[in-house]
């Protein structure tokens, strides 16, 4: 007998084949053992489960918000859409670093033949804060790039692809190696990681990039680093106020490069889903380790 | 006796280590027999060479306005700078094609949080008409981002990582199949490639990527392909007229990003030079077959 898996809050045809697919059946909240969950809004959430859901896949990948509003309790599985979208954000990423150091932004905004500063991203170091599924598709991606990459993990284990690996407590020694990319989940540690003395440290013509959440950085230091060109720029695909108000300093900053959380497309985000819900089917059907399982301890 | 190199117009030390280290030895022109010419100018170029120079490396990789001034004659051979500057220009092709299908201009000009229309290169198709070295570069660096690569060479002649490569006498069946990028030289046979009715075969979500000279596009027909939104946007490193001139519609049109011949960098373009020049000097005194020999009937 397959396992009865509910989709909510609303019925969605590419998310039911994906459950079929794996090998559940798609049916009512009350006979299900399995919870497909496919509305961002923690608020959204049903109050209380029946006891006889096992396991809820959620459709983010960040769940703090979840975690604050104490969502995730009960003993059963949570799972998050970690690794879901890490191909297209990985992508994300490689265009806002080739877009930085191309000076895409200073010709887009020309009306005239000039001589923008345009580099290579080939020859440059790439330090990568936080080595899980983004920063892993990152490196991938820039394997053929000719560039070094320098990972950052919590316990610095060494990664696959990278030149060096250290552990978050050391962090502060790689900020000056070259181009930042931030793909760290959010949590009381990496707070404002990127504060001013980190902005001090890094290299005049690099770039940072974020695409984990906005709170990574100090966006306050990151301004006035900006306006004393203290870096070559910051593409950043989440803020820290979000959404990023009319007005603020960051719009009218040339040196700033803003895309309103996109780097995973609404466009394809469905697609990437589905088949994160189709491999957790099948594990779930299988009684192996589900993809992305939450730590509530760690706090992701 | 290593043979002797002239270098001019001026001296360049970088070129002349990249000469000692391919085995030969800087000298006058008047005592040489290769000449190694560092200035893009035709009418830089001396009107008569020392019957005894049997080579000439010229600086630039487009040698069309050479040929038309005659000044590739004699009993010699000339090379280009063809090669030496694939890797920096493909990987400004991926720089604009990310930046085109990441709606990267939009968010550059956004001064609030917006809905851009963002998409994925993955999953999409790739035509590089002229499967040259900046084709092959570009073939590489495009390997991980899980496209699909139509190549269109000369002959056909299969191209390593490529899904499918068609004689350029073919190219009208491609255009529909996804983004475009020109990589191909400037001849009488590749002038207007692109022009209406390769435009209105393409595909609306399709951008076009000019890397190779703004002559293979017809200005005129892609102003209006863009205004009326047949396809998403042409990134042009490249244009005719070049420069484009202050006022122009490209410069207004949101569709089109211009970068003004900035694919090859200036910062970094003496660097990749020297390379190919020692791997040439090295070449020469080997008696190997010379990297980018110009080819006087073909036209490049």
């Amino acid at each position: 007998m397959p396992p009865i898996v509910a989709i909510g809050p609303e019925p969605e045809p590419q998310i039911e084949r994906a459950v079929a697919e794996g090998g559940g059946e798609v049916g009512p909240l009350e006979h299900a053992e399995a919870l497909v969950w496919l509305d961002y809004r923690v608020d959204s959430f049903p109050d209380a489960l029946p006891d006889a859901v096992r396991w809820v896949q959620l459709p983010s990948a960040g769940v703090e918000r979840w975690l604050e509003a104490g969502r995730l309790e009960g003993d059963r599985a949570f799972t998050t859409a970690v690794g879901a979208y890490s191909q297209p954000v990985a992508e994300h990423v490689v265009a806002l670093l080739l877009a930085g150091v191309r000076a895409l932004p200073a010709c887009v905004r020309a009306a005239s033949w000039g001589e923008p500063d345009v580099g290579e991203l080939a020859g440059s170091t790439v330090v990568i804060v936080g080595a899980g599924s983004i920063g892993r598709a990152l490196i991938a991606l820039l394997a053929p790039f000719d560039c070094e990459i320098v990972a950052v993990t919590r316990r610095g284990r060494p990664v696959d692809g990278a030149a060096r690996t250290l552990p978050a407590d050391r962090v502060a020694e790689v900020w000056r190696a070259g181009h930042v990319v931030l793909a760290a989940p959010a949590t009381a540690a990496t707070r404002h990681l990127v504060d001013r003395a980190a902005l001090a440290a890094m290299r005049s013509d690099a770039w940072l990039v974020n695409v984990a959440r906005g709170a990574l950085v100090d966006t306050d230091a990151l301004v006035e680093a900006l306006a004393a060109g203290e870096i070559a720029g910051a593409a950043l695909d989440v803020t820290d106020p979000e959404p990023l108000p009319d007005g603020h300093a960051l719009w009218s900053e040339p040196r700033a490069l803003i895309t309103p959380h996109v780097a995973n497309p609404a466009s394809t985000e469905l697609d990437h889903l589905a088949r994160h819900v189709r491999e957790n089917v099948r594990r779930y059907v299988n009684g192996e380790p589900l993809l992305a399982q939450v730590d509530t301890e760690a706090g992701y």
